[in-house]
């Protein structure tokens, strides 16, 4: 974003309240975070303490508040400063890519692989190897490969350097970010005279509709059937999902999270950052695990909140940590009755 | 997979035991997983929880076990269930891709490069720069990096999008999956004038034959000298391997461990998942560590089971955290010890 | 490393004390590593424990130094051993590849990409987008990916497989290696109809100058405005840094760190090995923060080390560890306390 105030202005439909039109704005950013020369926005009286502290240039400002705490910026009024706000990003932030139809020269499509190449975008590096299906609007970004008789639905964006395993099945509307891994093998060795012996790994990922995942997240393909991402699920960065996991619908796994083979989340399961889950264990519908946890057994009821390595319901694991903090008290406590009862002379 | 229950039959030499065996067989699973329209096995009375609750359309089922409780599936006697199950995984698995000798259109080789063209697979968009050595029976999957002066052995699977950068030696029959990075630069500086100066990392990654190495793994070549991935050795998805670390033959590398720079791991080493192990500290042959540990002290006796932070012999682990589960009854005890004393009146 | 230990001694002018010049070395390393054909260095009596046990075939010795415990080794004397050892690291260790300008065959480069080809290396299987900017002295490796409008700096080395996407900022002297990804979207969802709605992920990342990056790192996009890396920080392995954090400068973040959305570091900030930061807190300059803790709540204070889950001063934690050490002291001294009270008969 390089624009005038009065440009702004004229773009959101404001009013300049005071100050000069004239001075440029570099880029955009919460009252927090912008820096003497960028546009900022205050939209509701939750934000006052950032408004005090802001260097912001120009503050678009929902009429009806008071931004007088704010003395050294310019304020632009209009009747909803998050909206235009928004329109603001839409109009100054960094878009992503124009999707452009049809396979670019530096691409690598094996003869075998079946799209429609007027409605697909495959881009300079990518790889889509042999009866590799891919729907109508979808994207593989440079340098992705997609391997033997993968199919990919509509609307999907493969990003860049991922990597999509043989037969494996992705819905339509999923996102996928660059490096993660899809459908490398289960992590799986029988030992046998003093060796590990591979356990061939012959089961896919399936990945329904709707799934956004992260960037160099890795999900292992089932040692057979099926490794399962339900619908609308959101997968942030470097999440492993070992083979035959099944991830219920609509949840949400934060980054650095990891989830052991064969365990099953239901929906709406949510995992804060760095979550582990034991193999073969189940997580009720609509659960939240607490950042670093580590869940060991089944939590069979649906709808709690759980912390702690072993994970446990939130209060209990609060309450843990509460005693350990009085343990110093305690400790006193211990030494107190000791001497008193010594005063006592009680064995005599 | 899709079949019907007399194909399947027919394919493993089994007997129908009643039921129709026209229905189709769309995928197979677990007793556990399967759904109404899959196949499924029965092999050990261990299952028999499974088998009560089992939603398989048919069941593949050792002679002399009792099915009964499973009424609505179909069942295929057989000697061993186990065995002709695996039979079905091999025939109806998702198959590895078939090996094709030769560089593929849209791969990049080094004309400097040695190996027999007509014996290692190299796919598109797979890149081998100068003087890299490449072994018969090795195909280097799309998208892969073969870095200079780079020596892999006989029958590698180097997954699609790996890089392995210079001068780094990789054994026989080693498999590395997708996105995984061997000889990135360790993470060494030297603080001088309020900044940090980069030190040279000009060692090398070695990893031993049989070695299997997940996706998106990270190992750092060595200041001088090498890193080593002992022979067996096998390392799951996110695992972190410092520069100078010493990893022995035979060792289980679960999930998004950590090890840091010169450590030495000695043979048979198990790491659950996410084990943390510091800098130049030694673990003896056939240690286990338990889940989320961290190591940070060397463990010179061989054989033992270590678990928590800092790692410690497991039974030592449980007690402290039995204790602090105790915590709750101790306070209140302190508590009445106070009261009776008060009683006691003992300060009079 | 293959050269006689005369050829050694001559290259660094070293004066050979005893023994046979015309042995063999084959490569060289501390003298805890040194195998019987490897050279070593003993620089200082702080190593004399390792030289006691050492393996290796040669040694260079700092002269005034007694290295009469390793009797089956040979002496170099020089007058400096660490400088001398640094020499041959030099002439013996794995170099870096040679920088090549130009586009390398297989390298797929937009026309309107801006750079001088004559100072830009950009090796086969790398791909350049639409606009992007590459700075003289730049090597974008094989298989990397620039995304559109990108701008890259000076004497960069972006390595092999990295995703850089669009809008992204790099500065001069920058180090990315293999298979990071910058610039991914941020973990955004708003909660709409029993739905995660993706909210656009509209700014950048901006990488200051003499930064590094280790690898399978992802640092992600702000929701809008920038999530920056300050000037000379080092970044380790798989680290995942959220949108719209802001890292100070000369900081030194190890592996598999994680930095939630919006969380500001200081300068000069340590975080340990696998250390997690809570989203939108702020950690003041200079502090350091010990392995595997989770950062919850600001650091206010300067330069202090904290550690622990939540992290708090050093001092703090550790003294709860060693109370937690005496619970089962406590136990028994309560138990005491009890029978000792019984034995008064209180309550009568």
């Amino acid at each position: 974003m390089d624009a005038t105030i009065n440009e702004v202005c004229e773009l959101i439909g404001g009013v300049l309240s005071h100050g000069d039109g004239d001075i440029r704005l570099i880029g955009f950013a919460s009252l927090e975070d912008a820096t003497g020369s960028q546009l900022s926005f205050y939209a509701s009286e939750k934000f006052e303490a950032s408004l005090k502290k802001t260097a912001a240039a120009a503050i678009i400002i929902s009429e009806g508040l008071d931004g007088s705490e704010a003395k050294d910026s310019v304020f632009i009024k209009v009747p909803d400063a998050a909206l235009a706000f928004d329109r603001i990003v839409l109009e100054y932030g960094e878009k992503p890519p124009e999707f452009v139809p049809g396979l670019a020269s530096g691409s690598h499509v094996d003869s075998s692989a079946s799209f429609d190449a007027s409605k697909v975008s495959v881009l300079p590096g990518a790889v889509v190897l042999k009866n590799a299906t891919i729907g109508d609007g979808t994207c593989i970004q440079a340098g992705a490969v997609v391997g033997e008789r993968v199919t990919i639905g509509k609307d999907c964006d493969i990003g860049p350097n991922v990597t999509i395993r043989e037969g494996c099945i992705i819905g339509d509307r999923v996102i996928i970010h660059g490096g993660t891994v899809i459908g490398g093998d289960g992590f799986g060795y029988e030992f046998e005279n003093g060796r590990h012996r591979k356990v061939d790994q012959m089961g896919i990922v399936r990945i329904e509709s709707d799934v956004e995942i992260g960037s160099s997240t890795t999900i292992d393909r089932a040692r057979f059937g099926e490794t399962v991402i339900g619908e609308g699920t959101k997968i942030d960065n470097q999440v492993q999902i070992g083979h035959n996991a099944i991830i219920g619908k609509h949840c949400i796994i934060v980054a650095q999270c990891g989830i052991s083979g064969s365990a099953k989340l239901g929906n709406y399961v949510t995992l804060a950052a760095r979550v582990g889950v034991a193999g073969h264990i189940e997580i009720a519908d609509q659960v939240t695990v607490g950042g670093k946890s580590g869940v060991i057994s089944s939590i069979t009821e649906p709808g709690g909140t759980y912390f702690g390595y072993p994970a446990k319901p939130m209060k209990e694991t609060l309450r843990n940590e509460m005693r350990i903090k009085k343990l110093g008290g305690l400790l006193n406590r211990v030494k107190g009755l000791e001497k008193r009862l010594e005063g006592l002379d009680v064995d005599k």
